[in-house]
């Protein structure tokens, strides 16, 4: 195992350009050759509260660079395990999916032509929101793939199906995805508190087959049991960085009060990273503007670097 | 059930003048007609520590907006209730108290005035401090009435009769409550830490039948049983917000680690809410000038819209 | 003379709802009775470097409660002049367009409902962004009007005809002004540093018509010799906040320093005030997420107190 | 000239601490043996607006340190004179008077007791506020003091007789100071916008025999104009942080734009401390809290040291 | 039982100069006469990702003066104690260690002369970091003292030995301190997530019989097993603030999710000032410039106050 | 003239990778092949107040990303330029210099490697602080170089030569520049206030043939007039941040009141860029932590973008 330092540079985390977690940057995306390719999606006009997602893919790779400094992989004493091995990982980040102001299907269809191109190079699709609607491109990338499940972690359920015409705002995703043939079903996990969508939509949801769990329902059943309600096999996951609690994830465009904390998070991403065949990941709704001390940056960072980490070592 | 975004407006919680969940104003104070009425009590002279919960009735009300979006009701489906159904409750905003820089008496004679003209229409009022002094107005107003039991969620006893010939500030208002005839008793949550009340505060609540109990007793003791300790009957509900923890209600004047989460809240609250009959709310303390991404003001407004529409589901 | 707190209340202005100047709300726009109508406009999908502006209309309306408190009037001792005196002035605040999230058009087209609704009523109408695409419906909403002069406040040229497809966003509102028949000129203050416009885009500008001038251009000028090259008559004013200087106009989404002077903007809209018949306002590019002090929302409401005393004043 | 870093400390502004300039702290108000003393008057429930100015003294003093590091004196290139020259002046911290929450009067004399124990001292009183209240007791602590003349820097003219009953709020203090038989007259320079004063204190104040300048007029005369406009002999120096820019002062309750520059500021105290005899100086209304940078609490300490040395110096 | 405010002052806690709790400043190193003596630690050039902690004794000064308001003491109603009884402990702060920029053993040497001061006056050393790397110095200072345990609150392992010749940054402390003759054991107790140590430093950890405990491990076994692995007798405490959870210490330049409630941290230190003698404490890594709303400062205060408090007591 | 939105991106300024300006990164410094290659130096152990500038390169690449949008250079409607066009300018980031924590002299070591192979490439090397001390390795790098003129733009005159032993921390930078025998000369612009260099350092200064000008008097000459002091030929160029006014630079760590607006720097910069061979340009004490609204990396982004083209264009 060889670190950094031992090459010629300490390579202190404050130095460097930000790319996620200092790994390569891949500018032409047909030449992906990579484990996993990060994607940015710094789209946030589908926002109906505070706005400034699109400033989460920079935050989130400037938080990224604490994890990143020099000791040959990630080496976590809990697990007794070495995750993100240097060499034996291949991780790149592609830079940012194109986007067009004022116009959201174009925005859409970038970031869409973004996770193809990962797909088509065979590497797992990470994308950093953006708000929530950039799962939309994300998931109707997939067309065309075997069925997956999707896994939610998020406090409000995003089952709308149409309000005022909107079907592709923040508040739309979950719904689109039941929608798609190759969605085979649903985990809602954290979903809590007024304000989000109306009773129709759960019922909506139910009868799509959701399986629909708050924060504490989930806290009651202990994370076991709720890993095995997921099924197995090919697994897309989406977070929500306001499934988690507002304390520890501040930055976020719509912030409600009750929400998970970061080992339960962890230990939901770590099962599944376990179980199941985690085929693509986005992580959205991480406002910096709104973040202090970078608390959320580093949030999303941290489960990032620490999923991928799983997913990889249990392949 | 109709919803805004069927009447020509969509509605998104940041357009709109912010009076509380968007709720109509009443100007004129002799015209209340409605089933709760929210005041201001925009009071802060009465502070030890840091100053700005003359901002707190502002703060909350922007924060309610997001709580307002026109789902014709809020649906919790932990649940299965509508909460706060359009159409079923009557809900107004009265504005604010008028407040005198210098004259304490004079500021806390406004609030009475506005407490007073609520009661006088049959209302349940609500007030937004201000800090914690603005509960002393507030209980006078009630003069006459049938006697209540008072819940207080607090960090701190606020039970000291006089210091310095202050007996109007922030850290009086229990002792005032407990002095009043029409008082019959208090039960007082969260209070915990060194630099609150001195020991003999303590002797003096206890021996006059306050129930005290820390946010670890509350813990060990389960919420139900504290429930029971609870009077059945009327009981006003005073909310110190640095009664829940820090790292949820950083915006405050006084912040105390330790405290309660939010749904230890929410479930003490909602069992209040379920048990008793509810005469009055204050929640005070709320300094959005030390908040961030809206924490706290997240909280307050979360919290009074859960309460409320648990107030009024179960009467 | 009459001040508020003479008639019960001293009406401090961190207390009372907060509408533009506390002015009355009038929710219903076929009432309107005014001389003048603020109207809200938090749209902000059309930014191209941070979000946020969308708060814009909120911030500067309890900005504007500074400037409130009752003194019969604002009395200006350099010009010996009570502006805005009680009694004489018919101000209303009309609440926001609804914005529908991820539909430009859609949005729009509510801000220019709203403006018509203002001009039907014969009233002035100041409108609050939003970002500065907001223009492009409220000058879409003088159709038919006898033609008007655009004085612009502004960092940038904002003369981009079509780019990937958008021609709304808020890099094109005076393009698609000087495109309409009922638009007679263009007088653009302030423009300067590089980032904006491309050069294109200043030779098609000044084929349409245009007075282009810096910062510098104007301070070497002086306020007089600009004012003469704007023709007496109607004149619609546009400002873009960031026109004035960073460091006291922080909160806006494209600072670009080397900015005008608070007094430097006062004097150039006291002169239009006392020359042109002004027959539209509209503020933009406000973005309080981004604010610190409240200096940008201050600076707003400040700005437009002092121009509509001005407007109305000179009449 | 021995400086500290030779006498075993480099001292670094960073450390120790934080008296004004790390001057030594006198706790014992009847020991006091100084040129000047520092007291810091922490009330500020007599704002309006914001509050915050009681942390003012503290933040003035943390911020003080930066110009305390150790040169044996503060050298000016500009003026070619060394300052504050170790060992030739004597300057001391005599801490805060004591402050009484909801009590106005017990507070302002507590600051009033202050003063008089420097006075009392023959040592120059620098007071830190607080708010602009706080000025009450200072000028009422000279009674039976010889008479003066108060220049006053401002962007509210404070000269408010009583309204709603108050007579000791910030807006109050000029009017109070103009009916003392030991002040001889007022010059009051900053003074300008809306929602200050009404017409009518600004008759009373010409009437009282007030020179009231704007920072347009201070700017159109010349400092020396100004200057020649004060009279030489004893001078009150009353400097409200707000008379300056909020772009260099934007911690502070009521900001108001197009204040003094620094330079203008210094200028007029470097030419009244050569013209005059400067018998008492405080400098309030600085709130920490809304403070960014520590731009405003650098000012002040920057200001005070300035004015400090010059006084010493050209006595 | 004597307090402050029946002598002459209310004494509220924002009023006076900041030393550690009020507590009286000793200036003279000689002269120190006390049970405790508070030291500052002002270095934070030892730390690997955002810089700050110099400015962690202001900040914690600032906040600890919320805990000294005058009651004679601070009672615990859960504990029924009055700790830091008023005349029966003698608590002084001793200022802060000379700090030379660029110089790391300089500043070290420094900050050692400080504790070696106070334990020639056979006082308790209690340093404020700066960063963990001002460890190093505290622990040399016992050289030649009787042996003691090491207990660290820490989300990192700070075990690395030398990197790029780096041998006293903040991630060294643990390793030095092991190799001391006079250190005989450690248990570190926090230690969670990548980007700590690598491997090879918990095995040498280990080796050197380190006992390592996570968050999770902590929270499994129980406050009273865990307290049961440290042997009784002397004591050293080295407190990272960063032991405890971002959403209460965010003010921190490396935070890391997933850390210690206020209660777990306080139930430790409070069984071993009830098992152990403490020798010594440090708490380190406090960052103003990156907390919000005193969250973090406030959280040391608290933590030392009732330490201090407990250490005393229990003696 | 092609622009990016022509060629398949629109490009907005928040997606993408921030190197500065966009540009290319040269990851291996024996490639470099271009005019001017940006190296980041983010080292800040050598400040004496606020830490906080090793985030300095981060800021100053992000806010730059607002410079890049695609025109196919930088218009400049005043000048009548297009600066910076596509396609005739090569500019590469060759990324940060390793910083070694606790070490200054390896620090300062990397520095001067990377300016070396930028000078070894024949590029321009800009070089971004870092606090004022990364000047020395800078001018280090230029060992053997024909002599060249430093022209600094600053509020200190960091001329101190040793304290305490300190000779590389970021008050001595120009003492070590004024020792090389590669440096002919210092003009020494917008030197002021109290707390920088002793009376003897100005001496010194003077004595080795500094020209230092306060920014009172840069501004009373006229930037003509300074410009016709510095000579014609090779001149470095170093921009402490500070140098500007605190309005608009407040995220430094020594901020001084009173410095350059943005005009008058560019100003200077612009004659320095007509008149004179710069060989070498650092921008230092850059600090994010303190910055807000982006206000400082902004100007630092703006003042550099608008330097470089101009040194390009004028060659």
């Amino acid at each position: 195992m060889s670190n950094a330092y031992e090459t010629g540079r300490l390579n202190l985390p404050f130095t460097g350009i930000c790319t996620f977690g200092k790994y390569p940057y891949v500018e032409d995306w047909s030449t992906i050759d990579a484990d996993v390719a990060i994607l940015g999606a710094p789209y946030d006009a589908g926002t109906q509260w505070r706005a400034g997602a699109r400033q989460g893919p920079r935050g989130i790779r400037e938080a990224s660079t604490l994890f990143s400094f020099g000791h040959g992989g990630a080496y976590d004493h809990e697990d007794d395990i070495t995750y993100l091995e240097q060499g034996k990982v291949r991780i790149v980040d592609i830079g940012d999916a194109d986007i067009i102001h004022t116009d959201t299907l174009g925005s859409h269809a970038a970031i869409a032509a973004g996770v193809r191109a990962i797909l088509a190079a065979g590497a797992l699709p990470v994308v950093l929101g953006g708000d929530h609607s950039v799962n939309i491109p994300c998931i109707e990338a997939f067309e065309g793939a075997e069925p997956f499940h999707i896994v939610q972690l998020d406090a409000h359920l995003d089952f709308v199906d149409i309000r005022h015409g909107v079907t592709r705002g923040h508040g739309n995703p979950m719904r689109r995805a039941a929608e798609k043939p190759w969605v085979s079903g649903l985990t809602q996990l954290g979903i809590r508190n007024v304000s989000s969508t109306a009773k129709e939509g759960y019922e909506d949801a139910r009868a799509r087959g959701s399986d629909i769990l708050s924060v504490r329902q989930v806290r009651s059943l202990g994370v076991e049991a709720v890993l095995e309600r997921i099924p197995a096999g090919r697994v897309y996951l989406t977070i929500d960085i306001d499934g988690f609690d507002p304390s520890i994830a501040p930055g976020t465009g719509t912030p409600s009060h009750g929400g998970f904390t970061y080992y339960e998070g962890l230990e939901l991403l770590d099962g599944i990273a376990k179980r199941c065949d985690v085929v693509g990941i986005d992580l959205v709704e991480v406002a910096p503007d709104h973040d202090h001390a970078g608390l959320t940056t580093t949030l999303a960072a941290q489960l990032l670097m620490n999923t991928i980490g799983r997913v990889l070592h249990h392949r």
